[in-house]
C-alpha cells in the first residue's frame, strides 16, 4: 500500500480536496489518502513548508506528499516534484519543500528534483488555476504507480528554499521568533531543543513576559500558568496550561523571543 | 476498489459523519470513503447541489456519492438513489441532485432513478432524524456491494430539481449572479466560460466595481487586485488577488453581475 | 480489515492528527483510518468521551478507536487500552472511556483494560507532550495487528469514570441538563428516550421557554418553531426548526431542563 497526503491551504467547505483525490484514485486505485492539513492561512507558503516538514517524517517510505499553497498558480513559477530519502513531494516550486529539503541535507538522503515537464501525465485539460487538481493529484499518482522521477519531469538543482529565520546567538543565549501559534493558542518558536539544552539555567522572555525555566509537559504547573517546554517537534514553545498563551500575551506570528541564561 | 464520498452539512464535530462511515464499512468494508464536504451551509440544498456538481465527476467509475442536506428528514419526502452514466447518487429527493442529473443529461448518459423503499436494506432501527446514517449509508453500502438499484427502490421519473437560475440574456451580455463564495472569499458565478467565449471584449460589473477583461489566472494582476477570470469548474469567478473579493465588495451569494462587451 | 477511529481536540490545522496517522500506516499499513472528530473542545473530556460513546457502536467489530483529549500528557495519569465486547478503545485514563465501558457493562459484554506500560511497543522517542503520536497511535496499531492486550500492558479494574450527572426525578417528570449543543445549534440533553416514554403528556421547560409535546422530527414544525423531540441518539432534544436552538435561548452546557407531564 503507498500512501498520499494532501497539504493545502483550500479549507474544507468547497470538494477541491475531493476532486483531487478522485483524479488521484482514477490513476492509482490502489493508494490510501489522507489529509495533512486543508487550513494552512490562505497563500501562506512558509505555514504549509513547516507543517509539511513536522508531519512528513511520521510516514511510512514511499509516502508520496503532495503540497498546494500556490499563490503563483498559472504563472512561469514551476512545478515541481522530489525524491527525499524514501519519499516523494509534489507541488509548486515555490518554496513550500525547504524544510523536507533541509531535513533530507541534514541526513544526506538521496535528492532528485525534477521540474514537472510531461504533460502526458497530467489531466487532459489543465485550467490556469487549480494545478492541484490538473497537474500535481495525475502527478502524485503516477508516483505511486511507480512511474520514475526522470520521466515526470527535467532534473534540476535550484528549487526554491525560503529564507526561513534563525535565531540569532546573544552573549548569554538566543533571539528567535514565534513561527506558528496552533489550534490551542500554544505558540512554537524557531528556537529548537538543541540550542537549549546545554544551557544550565533558562529565562524565557517574550512580549513584557518572562518565564523562569522549563517544565516537561503542561501537567507540571496549574491550569492558567504561562509556562514554556520542549514541545513534540523539539521546539521551543510558550503555552498557557489548559488555556491559551496567544490570547493571554496577545501573541503574533513574528513577535521576538529572547531566551537567556538566568 | 469502490469509493463512496459524503457531502452533508453535519460540520465536523459531532461525529455524525463518522457513525455513517461505521454503519458503511460494516456492510461493505472494502470500500474507500473519502469526504467531500461536511460544511455545506445549515439547510442550503442549492450549495450542497453545486458542490456535488462540481466535484462528482473527477471520481472513478462505480463511485458512490451520498449527499445528505436534509431539512425534510423523516417527513413525506422520499429518499432516492441514482444511477447517472458509470456513477451513483443516493439521498433526500429534494434537488441534492440537480446539477449531476443535468449534466447526465447533456452527456446522454444513462439515467435511473429509484424512489428507496425496501426497508430491508436500511439499518434495523430507522430513527426520525438520521435517516444519512440510518438509510442512505446502509443503501450506499449496499450498492458498493453490487445490489442493483431496482431491488432497493421503485423506478421514477419526477425526482425534484432546484430552479437554478440561469443567467439572462442582455443587448451585448449576461446578467447572472453570485452563486457561492469560497474559502477564499472568491466569488462564483452562473455565467459559464461558453456564455463569454465569443466575446470580443468584457467588462464585468458587480456592487458598484467594473473589472475591464479577464486575466488568465490570480498571478496575472498584482496583489490586492480586483481581476475576473474563468475558475476551475468553468464559471465566471471575481477574485481579489491574494485577497478576498467578499471583503471588498461585501458580497453575498444572490448578488447581481453584469458581464457585457466594452 | 480494521478500522482505527481517532477523536481529538487538536483541531484541523496543524498536521498532528496527520502524524498520528503516518505512524500507525508505518506499523499497520492494511489498516483503515478515520477522524471521529478532532473539534472536541479544549481539554474537553466530557465532550470527548460523549462524541466516542454516541459513534463507536456502530463501527465493524475489531474496530480500534483512539481518543486523546488529554490535559495530563506527560503526568502520572495512566495511559491505558480496553477491549469493550468487540472493539478496542486506546488513550488516557482520564475518564474519556466513561460512556463506551457503561455501555459495555450494560450490554454485559466482555471488559479488559490494561495499564499500558511496555514501552516497546511505543515510538522509540516518547516526547512529554504528545503521547497521541508516540503511544496511543502505536499501540492501536499493534492491537489492529493482533498483538493482545495483555503484552501490552498489566490489567486493571479501576480506570477512571467521569460522575456524569444523571437526570433527577421529580414528582411530575425530570430535571436534566444540555450535555451538548451541535453544529447546528441543537440542543442534546441527558434526558434518555426510556425516561419520557412513558410519560402520558409532555412539557420540556428550558430557559423561560415552554414547549408542549414531542414532535418526531423538524419538519413536523414550520421553519423557525422551537420543538423538542427525541434525536438520533435517543437524547432529548431541544431544536429550532431550520435555525438555532442555541441562539434562540441562548444556550450552554449545564443549563437545566426540565420535563414534566402538562
Amino acid at each position: 500500500m503507498t500512501v498520499i497526503t494532501l497539504t493545502t491551504d483550500f479549507g474544507l467547505r468547497e470538494g477541491n480536496v475531493a476532486a483531487m483525490k478522485g483524479v488521484i484514485w482514477r490513476i492509482a486505485p490502489q493508494v490510501e489518502i489522507t489529509d495533512l492539513s486543508h487550513l494552512i492561512g490562505a497563500q501562506n507558503i512558509l505555514e504549509g513548508a513547516l507543517m509539511l516538514g513536522r508531519a512528513a517524517g511520521y510516514f511510512p517510505a514511499q509516502t508520496v506528499h503532495v503540497g498546494v499553497v500556490d499563490p503563483g498558480v498559472g504563472t512561469a513559477r514551476r512545478p515541481i516534484a522530489a525524491r527525499l530519502g524514501d519519499c516523494y513531494f509534489v507541488g509548486p516550486d515555490n518554496g513550500l519543500m525547504t524544510f523536507v529539503l533541509q531535513d533530507a541535507e541534514r541526513k544526506a538522503a538521496p535528492i532528485d528534483v525534477v521540474h514537472l515537464d510531461q504533460p502526458r501525465f497530467w489531466l487532459d485539460k489543465v485550467t490556469y488555476v487549480f494545478h492541484g487538481r490538473d497537474i500535481f493529484s495525475p502527478v502524485a499518482a503516477h508516483i505511486a504507480n511507480g512511474v520514475p522521477l526522470h520521466e515526470l519531469g527535467t532534473p534540476i538543482k535550484d528549487a526554491v528554499r525560503l529564507s526561513a529565520g534563525m535565531p540569532e546567538a546573544l552573549p548569554d543565549g538566543w533571539r528567535g521568533s514565534v513561527v506558528h501559534i496552533d489550534h490551542f493558542g500554544n505558540l512554537a518558536t524557531n528556537i529548537l531543543k538543541h540550542h537549549v539544552e546545554k544551557m544550565k539555567t533558562i529565562r524565557v522572555c517574550i512580549g513584557g513576559a518572562s518565564i523562569s525555566g522549563l517544565v516537561k509537559t503542561f501537567g507540571d504547573a496549574p491550569a492558567g500558568s504561562l509556562v514554556a517546554l520542549i514541545d513534540s517537534s523539539d521546539e521551543l514553545g510558550v503555552c498557557v496550561v489548559n488555556g491559551s498563551a496567544q490570547a493571554r500575551l496577545n501573541a503574533r506570528v513574528g513577535d521576538l523571543v529572547d531566551v537567556v541564561e538566568e
